[in-house]
Formats: C-alpha cells, structure tokens, sequence
C-alpha cells in the first residue's frame, strides 16, 4: 500500500531562507517531512529542492493544497510541481519490434517493481510484439506509421492516449521519430532510450558508428524526448567496455542489457517523482 | 579563500518536525543555508543531517555556537558535531614503502585540492619514503616498529601528533596493526586504506587471496582504523575487473590505482567533513 | 545459421611447442582456424588453449575426431574437451518465485539471442512461475521439496532432465540447495546466480548482511554450483554501488538488475564453449 | 630483469593457415611461445597477432631477425612490427602546469612500474613544473610557444628529441596542439590523454561542454595524436558517474583522477607493444 504523502519539487533564483520557509510551512500545517534534498547550483545560483511529507497528520486538505502551494511559491519566483505518491501513474509503452526493453518492463510490472503504475496500452508501428503484450493482459494497438499519414497518425495516438488518461509515455525501443507536436503535448512526460552515450553518436545507427570510430567504450542515454532528435534533458546513461574482438553484432547484443537497465531506471526515477528539469537538464533527487 | 561556514552533523531518533527545528534555529539567527542534506533510515528509524550555513550574517558568535547547539540538540536527543569550514584540518601521513598513495596525497596537496589540509608530518616504519617527504620539504619521522617496542613506540607517536595538533591520520599503506590504545585515541579519524573489497579477504594478502578463490573483480576499501581489524566503518570502496590472464603482479601493480582512489576520496569526504558513522556504518553526504 | 566448426579446450603442464603442435594438427587436417586464444599461469605453470575451427575442408570426420584429439593431446598429458558449434545445447531452468532471471532468459531465448540453446523444461519448487513458463510455450514441472523427500526429488529431477537430454541446468534465484549427488551429476553444467560479491556474504540473505557491514558496493555472482555452498569456480562477477539512503528493499530491487545480467552473461560463456574450469578457477576466453 | 623476448605484431587480409604459418616458423627455429593472441576481424575480413617467444633458444640471431620476418611476412601482404621486450623505451613527457598526470607517471617510473623505460627529459611550455622535474632528477626543458614562432619552436624539440633518442611522446595534459609536421614525425608514438569521453567534447573546455549539455557521464580519452584534433586511434578511455550536485569544478577535479588513470593504462599498453593501428583503430592485445 503506498503512502499518503505529497511531493513538492521547486526551482528558483537562489536566496536566503527558502529551506526554512518550506519547511516552516510544512511542519506549521502538521505535515511530517519523510525525504527533503536540497541543492543549489552555485555557478547559476538557482535553488532547488524536492520535499516529500506525510499527509497523515496535515491540516490542508489535498484539493487545496495545490492554492496554498501557489500562495507560497508565487512571490518566491518558483517552479514548483505538485505530486501525491499514492495517485496512480498511467503509463503507455512504444514499441517496435525489439523486445528487450518491453520484457523487462513488463516483467517488472508484473513483479510488483513499478509501483503506482497502471500499463493500460501498448503502442506499436510494427505488429510483432502483440503476442508479447497479450501474455501480459495488456491491449496492444497497431498504427501504421507511414510517411504520408503521420500527421494523422499522431492525432488517433493522441487521441487514444487522452482517452486512457496517460501521464506518461515510455518508448521502448520505438525506432519511430515523434513529430514537435506530439512532445508538446507530454512534455517532460515522454521517457526515450537512444544506444549511445550521448552527445556522442547522434541519430541513426550509433553502435555502427561507434565502431567506425574505434571507441573503448558504448553507452546508452535515457532522456526526455523533444523536438530536437536525442537533444532532450538527459535522465540516466551509462556504459560498458567494448574491446577490438567484439563486432557491431557484439555491440547490438550487450547494448540491449545496457538499454533496458537505463531505461528502466529512467523509468524509476521518472515515476517516484524525483525528476526536475531546468533549462534542459536533469535534477535528479536520488 | 574558504567560505567562513558552519557544518552541522547530527543523528538521532526520528521524529516529527527534526527539520523544521534545525533550520529554523539556523534561519532565525541569520545564517543562511548553503548545503542540507538529509535522511532517515526507515528500517533503524534514526535521523541524519548535514547542514552548513554562512557565517557571514549569523548572530551567535563562534564561540557561542557549541553552548548553543548543545541546547538545541540535547533535548532531542541528538548526537552532533559541529565543525568550521575555515579550520585548518591537520593531517599526518603513515607509510611504510610503497609510494604510490603518498605521492597521490602530495600531488593533490601540492596542487591545492586539498583545501583546509595542513600535513605537519610524515611517519614511516621504513625509510624508504624519506627522499619523497624531502622532496616536498615535508618532516619525515621514522619509527622503528618492533614488536617488543610497539606500546613504547606508539606513545612516542602520539606525542609527537599530539605536538602537531594532527586531527586526522591517513594509513598510506602503512602496513602495520596499530594498537587498540592508539586508535582509541584517534576515534573516527584514522583512515586506512585495505586492498580488498571487504569484507572478502581480510588480513594479510589479499591479492593472493583473490586469486586463489578465482575471483573475477578485485576491490579497495578505505575505513576509519579501530580495534577490531579490517572491521571499522567503510568510507569508500570501489572495484576493477580481472582475467585469467592476468598473475598476482597483474593485481598488485592494478590494486594500486584503486587503493591511491579511493583511499582519496574517501580523504575528501572526510575533510569536508560529510562523514558521520552510527553503529560501525558510515552516512556519506555526497 | 550456425557455423559448422569443432571447438577444443585444452590444459596441460606448459611445455614448448604446444600451439605450433596443436594448430599444425587443424591445418595438416584441412582446418581454418577461426579464434584461437592461448594462456600460461606462469605462477602455476600450466597452459590453456581455446582454438575453434571450420570443419568444411576438414578432412577428419566427426565421429574420428574424438579419437584423434586424444590420441594428439594424451601424450601431452593434457586435458580436452572438444565440442560442436552446431550441436544443440539443452538448458534445463530451475526457479522458486522470483520472476526477472527468468523472463530475461525467455526473453532472449525468443529474440533468438542464445544460439543453439533448446529450452524444454523448467523446473520449479513452487508454482508462482508457471504461468510465466506457459506465456513461453515451455513445460513446467513442479516439485514440492520438503526436507525428508528431498534425495527422492533429487532422483525424480535426475530422471526427468535425462529423459529430455538436458546439457545445462540454470539456477534462475532457485533457492534451494542441490546435493552433492545431484551436483555430481553435472558437473561444471550447473550455473547458479548468488547476490553477493562472493566470498562476501556467503549463504543466506546477503543484502541483509551487506546493508549491516555498510558496505558501498554490493554484487552478484555467477557461479558452477558444487557440493561446497557458494564455493564453486566462479564464472561472472559484477558490482553496483550503493549510498546510505538506500533502504535493504533498494538493494534487493537494485540487486535484481544484477542478478540478471551476471547470470545471462555467465549463461553466454558457457554456451559458446568459451568456460574451461581448472582448480576450481575459471578461464574465460572472451 | 626482462626476459629476452621477440615480440611481433601483424595484421593482414584473412586467409586460412596464418597461425599454422607464423607459429611453425617460430617453433620451427627454436623459440618459446610465451604469448598468442590472434584475432579476425569477420566484418573487414582482416587477421590481426601479437606473438611474445623468449629468443633463449631461438636460432635465428637478433640482428637477421627483422630480415627472416619480412621474408616470411611479405608474400603474406603482412603488415609487420617486430620489437625486443629487452630493449629500452625512451619516453619525453611533455606538461603544461597541471601536475596530477605528471607526477603519476614519475611515482610509477620511481616504483619501477615501467619495465624498460626510460625518462630522458621533460618538456614544458610553462615553467610550472619545472620543479618537479628536478625533485625526480629529470631534464626540464621550457619552450615558449607563441603562434608566430611555432614551427621553429617544435624544429628545435624534434632535434632535442632525436638527440635523446627519444621513441614515445606521452602528452601528460599538454595543452598545445602539436603540427602536422610534429605528429608526423612521431607516428603512433605520441599519446595524448583529451579530458572527455571522444567523440563528444572535441576541442576546447570538454567539461564545460559536459555541464551544459547535462551529461551523467564524464570521461577521458587516451588516443595517439594526429593531425585532426582529438580524432586519432583511440588507446583507452573510462568515464565516472556525475549529479547535479556537482559543479564544473567538481568535473575538473574528479575528472584528473580519470585522466590520470586512462593515461597511464594506455602508456602501460604501448610500452608492452600490445597495440596495434589498423585504419584509424587501434587493436589492444590484452
């Protein structure tokens, strides 16, 4: 059973005081902080900060809180987000026809590992991972995505998606470019794998290219998708050591333990909330 | 120039509003809030916090501060440690023969990435590293450790420490067992360097260990020093990966540069003093 | 489509003239040699040899080749294994309850991403898993293990992954303890995945013993199982590191990802032929 | 003491027969094999070797060694290198006024952790380290490059360097990019360490670069210096996990540490004639 507790993300200028003001108003309407993390940039002198308190004991109720929140953070020049643990997160996967990173998904969900998430579609361009999806009870819908009819494909995905109320999208290897439209609509709320650790090896192919160029090491970048390909704010990446006797194919195969890990903790991070991006960077509140 | 700063470590039994008290406390008496960082450990139920704040604006005096930190602190039942980020902090370096931590430290001290460190004093139980103290006009002592003379010998040490007013120890690989008197006298500021992932092979040769037990990763791991050996509070640990192909030497000659890394590192957490132990554990404010 | 290629694995005392003699015998034969990695421990002076290659042009058939590989290597007092790149390789899956060892094995098994591998059977000593073996289409058998029926269990398993000409058994998180018998029975074709960095935290609950050391790094082992608990020739090792904030459900749900990927790797090696096992050590010809 | 030991490299177009070939001649003329590693690469189809034999029995005297070699090569297509692990390396450091990649190859070179190397002198374009230099005993030679004297500058090191017989230019955080005419002077033989993970962050200030564009990542690159900035054979690389929380300078400082260590590997790898370039990559025979 997940806790009742609220989650306030903030940035802001920096100045003295913002810690104490929060938590003042916090502990003064009897909430109990469970989590605070607190930093600031000091080359840019912006404040943030991710809270996390209990609801048990908390004198505001839920649907005003967001108003009080507002109240306190508007002459303070913040952003801030509001979140509570125990609302359920809808999340929609992309696919394909790769089915590392969909499996570990799937298995997760099915563990219990992804706490608070709902899966109610599966989204694919291809069809051959339906019988995936159906061994895991999950409806899998099939748009043709070509050149011509893209425009109005985005439109009946968007549309399907409203309609199941999803929050967040994860493509899981979904080898298909979203159009600047369709990541206005989920900002910050679109979870992309690309094999690469970028800004190395940008777009098409990069473990060929990786190889070409003779690196020692590939990676993989998990990061919110936006308009610009693999330019968006970078949640995870990591990266394995590649020798001169491995091919492109050795490449392909241990990439994909590296994607579906990044991915998935992407995915994590993403979900307990402890994402905030600023100026197309990550803060990350681990 | 260092920040005129005051770092705040605590723990105790959680409870409600430990936050709110703190910073308020801080807040109210001017000083603003550069750094919190904080924890509870929700299996022990015990409370951690880092906080420091500038001095600039601050109104309690410092040698006010302990008096009024222990007033706050007491009735909560807090454990704390009160430390000043422009105080000197007075190392002494132990070696025996290998140079390779000792010369890590003194490059470090030498490009001034050791900031607040003074290091007074060398002490070696072989002369072997007398040339590379001289060498960075720093005193070196040696001390001939024999077992019929060890209690004597130690005594000697501690005066001689004590004479430099040395705060913290740093066992480059000294590759000697100090006494349960000596590291009771340094408590929580001893820190050694052991050439294992601990608590794998403890004791004398670990290298050798390793490659008996065919081990395909080898590890380095810097604790504080106390009685029980190889046993103290872990500060770092980090590991590199073997093959077959490579012999004992191969291990040693690669050891090295993980035991001179994380026997740094761990160096720095401790000097920026973001190290508080609880219970034989170490909290690392990263 | 696999190549058709003999694959021979040799140890033996170090001699001079062992690869010129062993590949003078592939090339007089007609043999392309494809890979060819040689080792000598000069610690213990021994010599190890992985050489695979392409049968097309050889001119000694299948069947005789056995004897012919001894008749060369017996002289030398070495020791040989020889096998087929193209002969299928019979893996048995052992489960309890938990699910990501396995789903990450089907799910490469389907993505055709371990060649030559059959799966006909999993074995498991509860039924949670069932329904995961039967979304793959693969016969699950339960086998209830209470202590006193335990070497009637043991001789019914034996009987049934004979009967299905099983080659290799993969313990995915099978939390049960094979006897020596059932160890005996297939030699250095065990694999098993233990969540520590072995020889750390042997036997039961190792996060719960890493979180009480406070150690900064936890692991995961792949091992061959035998009779000794947790003391087999390792195979694969890998570690991720973890911070005081991290609960021991963290490092359980963190642990995973390593299980699974220690254990898929280890998995890899040994079925392409490259394991050779020596004083219960591993030489891995990556 | 070394062994006295001929090591040679090849690489040439793939055909069956080369391993048979190479080592019979080497058995057939009395040598030891003391390493093989041999490695085809399938997508280009080219054969690459490294083979160590002790000359103790070898019948073939050193000096008509290179000559048997190419007789034996020619025919092949093979491209050859034919070194003696008994012959000195003599190794110029050039700096600029970092001191962290310095003095790790001076304590390593004091250890005798550089097995036949010698340090004839150092080169700066500062006098910074000049010190240093002398604390090991070692010729510090400042040139002051400024843009309008440059190619006289570097006529006049390749003259000192000559007539120190100078065979490998290790560029220990050397900040000056070396002409054309200069890298070709010393073909795969000058190794610089570039502080980013390459291909990402060519040029200047990579950790500025990192920070902005919100990396998880930062890296260093061993490669052999050409005459395209930052685009030469890649030796070595490594990266490290960074957070938010860390400043530029943070990168900087943490960011030697990998410098340090990814250069040092890949002078460890050159001087034990283990790589090989082939078609801007290098192969590391490890």
């Amino acid at each position: 059973m997940p806790a009742h507790n609220a989650i306030l993300l903030v940035s802001c200028p920096d100045q003295a005081g913002l810690v104490a003001k929060l938590t003042a108003f916090i502990h003064g309407n009897g909430g109990n902080i469970v989590h605070l993390d607190q930093h600031v940039d000091t080359d840019a002198d912006v404040f943030f900060m991710r809270v996390e308190w209990s609801l048990e004991q908390f004198t505001i109720p839920r649907e005003a809180l967001g108003k009080a929140i507002a109240k306190l953070t508007r002459p303070l020049n913040m952003h801030a987000e509001l979140y509570f643990s125990d609302a359920p997160i809808r999340l929609a996967i992309f696919v394909t026809s790769q089915n590392h990173c969909l499996y570990d998904l799937l298995a997760r969900y099915e563990a219990g590992e992804l706490p608070g998430v709902e899966i109610p579609l599966i989204i694919g361009n291809h069809k051959a991972l339906e019988p995936a999806a159906q061994r895991f009870g999950i409806a899998f819908h099939h748009f043709d995505v070509d050149k011509t009819r893209k425009p109005e494909v985005e439109r009946a995905e968007i549309a399907l998606l409203r309609e199941n109320q999803v929050d967040t999208i994860v493509m899981a290897k979904y080898m298909q470019i979203l159009s600047d439209e369709f990541c206005a609509e989920f900002p910050n709320r679109i979870i992309n794998i690309h094999h690469s650790f970028l800004p190395a090896f940008v777009g098409a192919k990069p473990y060929h290219q990786a190889h070409e160029r003779g690196v020692k090491i590939i990676g993989a970048t998990a990061h919110y998708a936006t308009a610009d390909l693999d330019q968006g704010p970078i949640i995870e990446q990591d990266v394995i050591h590649v020798s001169h006797k491995e091919s492109i194919d050795d490449y392909v195969r241990r990439g994909k333990d590296l994607e579906k890990l990044v991915l998935s903790r992407a995915v994590w991070w993403h979900i307990q909330r402890k994402v905030l991006v600023h100026e197309n960077r990550t803060v990350i509140f681990r």
